[in-house]
């Protein structure tokens, strides 16, 4: 089967073998446009529909895995009202919203420099691999400006407390490895390992239990945020769901019958 | 004093100078059926109105130290609905409910493997010690489940959020080593140790002043999900109830007279 | 501009280029005396609307940081009913709450010991230098009680859970060192470099874009008990007001032209 091909804004997606690849590419800065967040959203809201997708790789080209947005032409600003400020990031903030709660498990290769809202674009990703060299800048406090797009939400969840305030406050640049040591990604590699490496990663998840393995990530993300009794419900609703896929009566067969299961995705 | 002697379900208790040992035993697996999921749930329950315990040391026999949940009899699965599939887990669910709100002060020696719901019953104890080489696994994506009876909200809230997407996605093993490095466990030790050294943090406990560390446990379990006003008011009762017991009279009058103190346990 | 001297309480301020040093001094035990909690608690709730300081650099006299709480007067303790315990610290409790929520940037400068509350004085701040030798005891159930003032609500969400096991149950002493490990203070360092080291972060954030960085950490730190819409209305409005200020205008203009910013605080 050759490769499905397609467009997103500034990302192209190729999907084959089940794992979609997305790769950001408006370099130099790889700076997130409008168009490309509405796509790249709806691709994450509606990607857990296409069963030719069991697993996302999201990577960028060039040596910046991406700067921040581009909010684009600025001819407007100068109208803009304080209040008009609110809604700068609405495209962006919908963009990381969909990658939180996408079902379909995301896989990041961050081989390049992080900076702004990049944080959440490599971040919100299930398993992050990144360049162990290369540092990665908050940014924001630098300009003046405060984080923005969800990010004081999302990294307020991703990121240990006390280091997210030496980030974001100082906004000296992280190096991958530091951010492996403090729990804030699962690889940190050389260079040339870590497309390798989250593509390994996807190779696994693309043969795995596809809803098994997204609805696991997103009971663990909504749960983050419910008190216990309603955790316990969503969990129950989800264990009633996943009880009606194939791979679950074939992970089980597999087991009682002591053979490796072949799972479809689902 | 001759030890007390009593079995709850699978697993066997005794208790002698302040300290309930549990000894699960339900070889090879130790898996946890209904019948010890609802003993067990009750000794927790319980457990801080009995005057002859002052800690509990959890432990299992043989190399599996708990490796998930045994859900017996299943010749009524066919019949099961999708509906019937939310409530397999109910007995299962309250025990480890009943563990995160014991007051008694708990300590887990994990020497054996760990896998599925085990993990819960390792963790949900206050202090952890793990055999440094073991493996734990987490298992439910691997047979295409999803993870059930309270640990999506548990487990939020004792793995740090990046460490758990990667134990529960790919669900290789983890070594004692590992969970120690990444704040899963409090200590990793030789295979050897792990039983004399969680039994040494039971002793400590045993002679401690009981209802101060069971509240204080219980006010910071009550205070991950509580926004501040309620904790400060949770926090202030607690205080006030500490207040009555002869324990914080013998704190407060030890340190003044610069001795150590005789603590009671009341 | 020679610098502003004013007392509160047992602390002794001096502000200076921006920087507001507070001095706890009142050995050996560095107690914090209700006095001290009020006028440090007001200290702290208008610091923002002060034009001259731009960063707090929080430190101690001694070799002892702080031990904790002076509640005083001990000659009406016997009237106290066990309700009346509830109120026992409230204005520390207000103190630490003060802390929490100002918007002026904290650093704290940690050479001494520090126990019970002390915790919170130390680790309320958004960047904390330690003394990598120095050890720190959580001492509430050493003494039989609680901990309290704020402590369940504030360490729960600075100190990994399981340490905080670790630390309030056996209340032993953690060094700096271990702390810094455990992603519990942001630098441990020897004991002559403790304040050069905070002063130096200091110095950089008094010549920061102070809006920024004030409403930044508070968006942080509200954003830990928001849920996801109530932190995103949050940010929004401070992403509204931010655009208000000298400073964004400057690290805009000053990125655009390819030169360092020159903040003004406002």
């Amino acid at each position: 089967m050759s490769a499905t091909q397609m467009q997103l804004g500034d990302v192209a997606v190729s999907i084959e073998d089940g794992i979609a690849t997305l790769t950001l590419d408006r370099r130099p800065h790889n700076a997130i446009t409008t168009e490309t967040a509405v796509a790249l959203a709806e691709f994450f809201r509606s990607a857990a529909e296409r069963s030719d997708v069991r697993v996302v790789l999201l990577t960028a080209a060039g040596p910046i895995f991406c700067a921040g947005a581009d909010i684009g032409d600025m001819s407007g600003i100068a109208e803009r009202t304080t209040l008009d400020y609110r809604n700068g990031y609405t495209a962006h903030t919908k963009l990381f919203e969909a990658m939180w709660e996408t079902e379909v498990p995301v896989i990041s290769a961050v081989g390049g420099k992080v900076a702004g809202i990049g944080w959440m674009l490599a971040l919100l990703a299930d398993l992050v691999v990144a360049d162990q060299d290369v540092r990665w800048t908050h940014t924001f406090t630098r300009r003046g400006m405060v984080p923005h797009a969800g990010d004081p939400y999302f990294l307020t969840r991703l990121i240990p407390f006390r280091r997210l305030m030496e980030i974001s406050l100082l906004s000296d640049g992280v190096s991958g490895s530091t951010l492996e040591e403090w729990g804030i990604v699962n690889r940190a590699v050389p260079a040339d390992a870590v497309v390798a490496t989250a593509r390994e990663l996807a190779e696994r998840l693309a043969v795995g239990p596809t809803r098994s393995l997204g609805m696991t990530k997103q009971l663990y993300r909504r749960a983050l945020d419910l008190p216990i009794q309603a955790a316990l419900t969503d969990e129950r609703a989800s264990v009633a769901l996943i009880a009606t896929t194939h791979d679950r009566a074939e992970g089980l067969a597999a087991f009682v019958e002591g053979r490796p299961p072949v799972f479809l995705g689902r």
